[in-house]
């Protein structure tokens, strides 16, 4: 079966990362993940939420939303409508679970990172994107920090990555953009590190529930797929 | 390594199955899973949300709640804090999407069942030993529509159970009490249908990020707790 | 008139009285006035709101809520709404004044104690079931801080309990029950101490107002009523 | 003991009934119980909420709000809190209550009549001059309506004030100013028809329970008030 | 053209300024501009806002709201809608703004002084009479400061007025009433200083665009309607 | 004296305007003002609000808001406040009556379009920015319903640009970038039809009320300025 924009099964779509995109920001990134763009930035706050005070360790956190146009219908803003929907939270939680993956807390000192994720344009897998950019405008803000001497110590101790997978037409995909995701019988989303461990794996079965091969073939479709981003992101900090 | 409990790596903690808690709900259990204690009310409705009208498809959706002394100390009400918190609506939306894999919405007809899930006490496990229980009442509100033709199929299509499994101290283990929890590298929820297949599978490396290997353990404990909730369900729905 | 159940117009239906329904609560007790179910679970805090601090007196207060399918049809849950309504506001306030009346707040030092009421079937007399049923939550509670030495006196002056009476088709009756509450004319909640005083005197002519005599007539019943709960609670406590 | 302004305790303070404060709505009263002020204002919509929709019947409905400099010390505004403390619930539900004891909703035809009763000035006993002011408001609106011959019959059956009594150092008082209530160790309103029956009676043991004896002494002084009250409210009406 | 109540073009309606309506504000007015009552009231707090604290400068703020009946047909509450619209928000911060230009914040010290404008009812020019009045009772409580030596200098280093005018019709008119407003294809607001020098001026073309000729010409209007008020508050305030 | 990048005082900021940025939205923009960067979307939506039903007449409105990270520290979202500050609610409204300007509803018909602004990157004039690119966000919008034969007639019939203007250090300047602007004496805001009619004037005396002849002075820069974006709309249009 031909995926709608000529892609093999385990192909990527176009990954673009572009750095120091806000000049204001600690971080920043504009990540593009085919049609997917977030908007990626990294706040350093020189203190910790209340409840970590005095404890010598930083805090990494992350908030996630969509701009109102960013899809093909309007949607009302959550500012409008005066709270933050489940998906929302879901994601923003999900995003800032991965990203405290990679650092020490100790080595931050009592300091916390903010990521905030913006969805300009959506087709599909922003939560991935959001992770895959987010850890870029993350190592930046690092970088920014150890030129200021305000760690104690080495504080970005792994990289992330995350790619979504899913069963579409009973097809296992990398990858999916947004009608290929609107079809899927199963859609999941893997977070893992630069040297290949997992740190989320969620798996939804939306319409058919999956056999345990199908769970194997995913995993494989989506440890291939990070790896592949966690080159890209190499790539990205070294230019 | 001794759980204290003095459980097996691989057992259950007692689970007790109560139907017909509440005389006016339409399905009720209040659902044990050792010192965690969920009551779950199935409320049937003739009517379908607004975006699902005239499809002759009917839905299933659920909320989760904890009673602000269910837990060791007492949380603010989300009532009084104006708002539900992240974690709540995760939670929510992953007992909804669980048992609506269990069911056909055409059978069901332009019907609504509703599953409040409400933690009275908690000790870990609260959403999977949800989904379990509310599957359990959401079978019994089934049976009440199917007493008064409401439905014009069947639409109850499978049955879904879920536990939670977890590597504590490096041992991978199943249905985590609260203490367990808190000391866990690893935490795993997994839904799955009385025949075996996979709903939701929900990874998070809390500390230490972890290996296909470990990935795999964790499946198979939680496959034979599923299979064994789901011969406790049958047993409490044939009594 | 015969009662919907059989009672004579001064009986209150079968009072249940559970201590130590949860695990974790410093005092807690599933309370019943026939089909009417309320969980109240007391809570022990080291502390006053900020208001009452550096006063060297303590605090009581309390939060009345309902499940939402406690009622024969469900209600939304005030957590979704975003907030929460007039009746539970009154509720609370009410349970909490009630409770207030049997404290020595110098006795219970800089401690607070927040008395959970919640509704978990209803069946009419919710709110002086939760008076009740959280009386004696406060009891257990106080006793814990008494054995921890916690308190610099003796702050348990008094008891409470309540009932409500009303006039339903021209007759007084005792400890209405939702089908009797609905039908009444007047509606009234009692909350009287131990030794027989007045806390609350709340009536309301639902329909049509009443006068002097009938007024006196459902003070009667309820001073009745009162002095019976009062006995269970002893009772419950003694246990 | 005397009174800080002089009264007997069974002396009302200076009441002032001044009928066409607001030239635009259908009824309006500045009433004042001493240095309380209270702007009534009533307002006739043409429908009911939908519940009642098609029913034939009317409705009556209040709303109470004190201006932030009401009171000696500034309170936040509600609006910019972003909701309704629980006393402004109660409050409102009370004064709706009793105007509703006046009406025949049969008489009233589908439409509401709104009573927005908002504190200028705050000295006590602002619910009770609210529900005193909002009466005449009312019959000022339904005799507005029935000059548009808005009703199919005679909405207005009986009329109702209310006053506040209480015990201040052993003494019962009628009509509390606010340093009278601040030091009450029982605080009651009563509501009253002007036929001389109760619509509501609240009476709370703010410091002291109070026993019968008491209860009685204070619903008597309570009916002389409001039996004073009401023909006050006739001069104004009739003037 | 005649105006709906004979005035000329460039003539106010008859302003009232009451000092002292309440007897708890440290200043208040009641103000109107014709059929327009604002209730202006002064609060003084010995605090600054978080922000400014240890500055040594002082503060003022205002809120400005509407009472639900103001208007010819009646509003929700934003209390009850829990939330504050874009045109109360804009008002109150133009109320601030304008007052914020008569104040020394050092002469003030760290105090704050809160100007609540509550329109009492509404025809025309409601942001205007508020912030004319609300000068009114910011004079008298500085004066009232100023007895108490709670100000370490002379606050008060000007005055100022706010007057709307318009183009109805063709014609610029002073100080639009109602019916005038909504006629309006341009509305203009305009505050100055009791020198002559403007502190605000908002222009908005609501139907037709303007020109430079029109804006002159409602610029001249504005400049002699507020000399003319500034002369008022001075009576007032002398008298 | 030289402005912080070497500008003239009556010169403009480079500015670009990039249409189309947006695939999925009907008209999208993303304008930028030296370094402030605003995406404007221009959604079309086939119906218009509940009030305007039935009218034949179309609708236009806006909403403006800021990423967290736009500025030079990081703000809070006003979705995870739950609720919308009066800064934005104020530009919002100001947006949507600017662009109304150059709309005929009844050439548009019952349909609405919404211009959503979000700033990117904040530095000084993001209205006037916003404004300036939701025009020809607009004038796309508008081209593509016409394509569609959706509009009875021609619904642009004007053009708008805005453009800032202040005092700083008693000099007036042309376009204030964010560090001019907190140090402006006065403010303004000027926003214009392309043939030469203002739509808006908002001049605010930020720390020294302005006299007449600054006032002028302020006009004439910004008359100049906005007919050069009018040109720079001109030529993006027609590229």
């Amino acid at each position: 079966m031909a995926r709608s924009d000529g892609r093999n099964p385990d192909q990527l779509r176009p990954v673009s990362i572009q750095r120091g995109w806000l000049k204001q920001a600690e971080g920043s990134v504009l990540v593009e993940f085919g049609g997917t763009r977030v908007l990626c930035a990294a706040t350093v706050q020189g203190e910790v939420p209340r409840w970590r005070r005095g404890s010598g360790l930083g805090w990494v956190t992350a908030e996630y939303s969509m701009l109102p146009r960013a899809t093909n219908t309007r949607n009302d803003r959550e500012s409008v409508r005066g709270k933050i929907g489940g998906r929302t939270h879901e994601i923003s939680r999900l995003i800032g679970r991965s990203l405290r993956a990679c650092v020490d807390y100790k080595a931050l000192g009592e300091n916390s990172i903010v990521l905030d994720c913006d969805v300009l344009q959506a087709d599909g897998g922003t939560r991935t994107a959001a992770i895959t950019g987010a850890y870029v405008a993350l190592a930046d803000a690092i970088a920014w920090m150890t030129e200021r001497r305000m760690c104690p110590g080495k504080p970005l101790i792994n990289s992330v990555a995350a790619v979504s997978v899913g069963v579409v037409k009973g097809e296992p995909l990398l990858d999916l953009c947004y009608t290929e995701d609107v079809a899927a019988d199963t859609d999941m989303n893997v977070v893992m590190t630069g040297d290949g461990a997992f740190v989320e794996v969620q798996g939804t079965a939306e319409a058919t529930p999956f056999d345990r091969a199908t769970l194997d073939r995913l995993l494989d479709l989506a440890v291939a797929g990070c790896e592949e981003l966690t080159l890209l992101q190499r790539e990205a900090l070294s230019a």
